[in-house]
């Protein structure tokens, strides 16, 4: 049953794998609740869906605008 | 006002339509409450991002680790 | 690993009773997925907690403020 | 801390970046809470992922299944 | 359709109503999207049930700690 | 700006304390993001709102039953 949201930035795709089975480590031991009942969401936004301090983060930092534009010209 | 945000695994078109149909008939019925109000999200993630059991569906699922590849083939 | 998170007016027991076990035989029943893997939270919140076209339904309804004021009075 | 979730219909870009300043401004003058402590983040979702009163959006109207065809062709 | 959560720190019943208002005020024209159509859920938790930095608000902060035993008291 | 909510069965304060050092301590380790940007809700229900394979937890386990009644007499 239980179930982790995860809100983050752009992570490669190893860093997925290390940061699920991280938090999944982390979480059985510190509740004792079993880790093969747990689901972990990793959820990915495009930096021009979110917002930080009022400016999507493509308008804020300009060299995560131009991450942004590469991810989506590789997964174009 | 009633909104229900589903986590599922990928669907095809077809099953996503039932689905919407027969989760709003059911909570229509079960609650008295108007379907007309009720909006449905279908929340669905790429394989690489969820994990169960401390592994990634793709790395822990070959099965679905194809299947992942050939959707984003088809969806590039 | 489905879950389904249900934003809902306040429900009887009885009513979330029978809501999950509507939800999760349309689920399985649509979907084809194992309704035994599918986790239900219904999130309820207290009318003062939520606001449709501006207001909060206690200030847009009097007798939800009424409700609420009863509920909370049941459950202090 | 705050964390603002936004599950909307597709904006422009142009439109997410006045959205943004303008929940992040309201939310400020309103609570009193630090605007850069705010995160925003826009949940965008295929309009078949969608269902209001029982059906998906693009069965439901028309001319919003056409706009999803052209989004999907434009960001193929 | 539109639905917006807000994880918020608590606010005073009086602060809601502003914030809702200011919300829907703010999505609306930044938008045009019909604000009789908005859903605000203010997400209000337990301080002992939020993390910043790896610890609990009320570990973290004493004058937090000391306000959350204030509000479990008048609302016990 | 990362987030993480955790949908979990109900936990001590003390469960709570080790739960957000672990999770965030696991999350910076795994992704190399900054611990003191995470934000961490966890998310407690009433197992009166929580739904497992067609049944609310408190019909489906008589032991979580008599605990979720424990909990609610001890927080009335």
């Amino acid at each position: 049953m239980p179930h982790i949201v995860v809100y983050s930035p752009r992570l490669t795709r190893e860093k997925k794998a290390t940061c699920v089975a991280a938090l999944t480590k982390a979480f059985e031991e510190s509740t004792g609740l079993d880790a093969n009942l747990l689901t972990i969401h990793i959820e990915e936004h495009s930096y021009d869906n979110i917002g930080v301090g009022g400016k999507l983060l493509t308008d804020a930092y300009p060299e995560i605008a131009e991450r942004e534009k590469q991810f989506q010209e590789t997964n174009q």
